[in-house]
């Protein structure tokens, strides 16, 4: 799947200098000494951003004020972003739109699906999702209007296989696991879900803009996923949804606002909601922060997908290599095998709090997730195989220093 | 309730130099030779807002990169800058949270209010609301788990008292309505609602900032509103709810995500609210749009809101008294009596929307609302005498020179 890995930190730069993908760190900007390991939280600043934000502040805001709805194509911002982060989904145009959170967003995924299965009454998630998918598929099943059951794969060893069944509307996944980093295969899966006659929602938070997407070509139903992580639109930056072209016209949720309605500004007393996919949308978006996406996926342009995917294996299989290299106790949580494998490498330690303050202090940003999980994310556009051996040779000195028995690493709450 | 008005135009100048607020108009950034009267749509950029903007850009977002969540305050805006807001409503700190979108607020502010009155099963609202307000009922109703109905004050000419039993679980109304800008006495009409036994849900989208609110005195359950007109916090820059405390404990919504979790980061697999407001928040929000309202709500620092109310109330009846005075056939729809009138001055016109645009072209920017209205706000903070003078001197011109004739101002769709 890739070249033979660097097996020198000479090599690691010399592999750097012939990567087809090294200009594409010029479009960042990276503070001086840091190898940053935390895109898949918060991707870094693109080197336009600030002057493009600063267009939209000043000209956009400041000066050409409410007429930049029409002239600065405010207004249309939400299907033409929706229609540049679909080809990075494999979805043709006018089935994607950025808007509201992703927790929004899978609440109103929800919501579509399980009315477009009115027969079936259980929605199925995984234990181990990101908790907020499943605390709002307890807000959708509640207000679904008739009662509807949640079940858990995972939970006492049940597998999607074993709970589908003609009861199940619909199936939220993660395409990504946030703490593992195992991937999913979305076609196989989608088709199981398709073949029990249930609908497919992908929470595609840990794979957009970083792992390829056929949202067409596997047919699937939803997708939702947030711009702020491998798509580097800023902190908090909107989040986008995308809804198969088939489903739109029956496709109904309970947050009708304006902006989903056909005609928004006629004014009428009734919602009649947009043909398409603006039905999706609800009400005023953040221009500001929408903006940043839009020179965000400008960092992407001329890119395909698969090359970012091929460097991403070979930064994860690197990173892996050189950890079991060094300190070969530690415990990997992350798939061994690329194809299962996002673009995440996961190690399960219990002083892991510890270990991942003690490397931000000496350059590398990683995270931690509860309860044991060091994360370190590996984007491809701006992290190089040299930064990836550093980052490894820096690991280890913090486990051989012990760097858990210093009270300055003591756990704090981590919001990060 | 103010002083005589000024008689000329030198006057209005002699009466901007003396006026109080005059130093906060510096607070702004206006484009020259322009008088904007839109400050309801969208308020103007403060002149602060490009550095403190750029430097949570470049510094923030990317220098300290994830850190911020912490050493930024990233995480606590929510709620920090809900006090903030909270003041200005007159709710005392703990019962606003800035987030998501008006629309998305009331949906939750409606099924907060509804699962509170669990034996009633009517929504009362106007049907001259802004309609993205009856769009949330229609889908708030909709999703509320058991069959309820919506009336309509001024369908069928009916009033709010006569709709009001004992099946009416919640009132929404605009504290300022968007076209006329008429104000409704919210004191009064809460007691009312209050003594039928329902909650009052409150839209303060055109009167908070400019208006004085009582929130805790005059014990509203909740208000919600956005911060890009009056608080002119940037294009679509996030909402605001507050929820009084009394109800904060019993207050349920179906848009239950993390953000709203008790523990968000102990990452339980079970939803559990906040104990107070921040339930009502929902996922990750936009820090930059975030930012633009903390710097607006700086160009607030050390004002009275009664000094900004009673500038409102002298600049509108000035406007209205030059127009009356200028082409007496106008049509005035806002109220007459000052305290019935919020900070904008409504115009029903046939051709308005030509008349809007050509005053647009001559520097003063108001603008139009479906069918006949023309809107023009006066917002006390940068608005002075010799502006509203100029700009009537201007209406009236256009109206003179029958500017609709003009095939350049037919009319297009109207996205402002």
């Amino acid at each position: 799947m890739f070249d033979a890995l660097p097996h020198t930190r000479d090599a690691c730069v010399a592999r750097d200098q012939n990567d087809p993908l090294r200009p594409f760190r010029e479009r960042f900007l990276l503070p001086d000494g840091v190898i940053y390991l935390d895109g898949n939280s918060l991707g870094p600043i693109p080197r336009a951003a600030p002057d493009v934000l600063h267009r939209t502040i000043v000209r956009e805001w400041g000066y050409d004020l409410i007429g930049s709805w029409n002239s600065a194509g405010w207004f249309d911002m939400p299907v033409r972003l929706g229609d540049r982060i679909g080809k990075l989904l494999g979805a043709e145009a006018g089935q994607t739109v950025v808007c509201d959170t992703t927790s929004i967003n899978l609440f109103k995924a929800l919501h579509a699906a399980i009315a477009l299965r009115p027969d079936r009454d259980v929605v199925v998630a995984e234990s181990g999702s990101f908790p907020t998918d499943l605390y709002i598929i307890e807000g959708a099943m509640n207000s679904a209007g008739r009662p509807m059951q949640r079940r858990l794969i995972g939970a006492d060893g049940a597998s999607l296989e074993a709970l589908l069944d003609q009861r199940v509307a619909v199936v939220v996944l993660s395409h990504v696991d946030y703490r593992s980093g195992a991937i999913l295969d979305m076609e196989a899966v989608t088709r199981k879900i398709h073949d029990a006659g249930a609908l497919a929602i992908w929470d595609v938070c840990h794979s957009a803009g970083v792992i390829e997407l056929a949202f067409d070509h596997h047919a699937v139903d939803f997708m939702i996923g947030c711009t702020y992580k491998y798509l580097n639109g800023g902190p908090g930056s909107p989040a986008f949804i995308a809804v198969a072209r088939a489903h739109q016209a029956n496709a109904r949720h309970p947050l009708s606002g304006w902006w989903g309605h056909a005609d928004p500004f006629s004014f009428e007393r009734d919602f009649k909601p947009d043909a398409g996919i603006k039905r999706f949308l609800c009400g005023t978006p953040p221009i500001i922060s929408l903006r940043g996406i839009d020179v965000a996926l400008d960092t992407l342009d001329g890119i395909v997908m698969s090359a970012i995917r091929q460097k991403s294996l070979a930064l994860t299989e690197l990173f892996i290599a050189r950890v079991n290299a060094l300190v070969p106790a530690l415990k990997i949580v992350s798939p061994r095998e690329a194809k299962l494998r996002g673009s995440q490498v996961s190690i399960a330690f219990n002083n892991g709090y510890a270990v991942v303050q003690a490397m931000i202090e000496r350059g590398v940003i990683g995270d931690f997730r509860a309860p044991d999980i060091m994360r370190f994310g590996f984007a491809p556009l701006y992290i190089r195989y040299a930064d990836v051996w550093d980052a490894a040779e820096i690991l280890a000195e913090c486990i051989r220093a012990e760097v858990w028995r210093d009270p300055r690493y003591e756990r704090k709450l981590a919001v990060t």
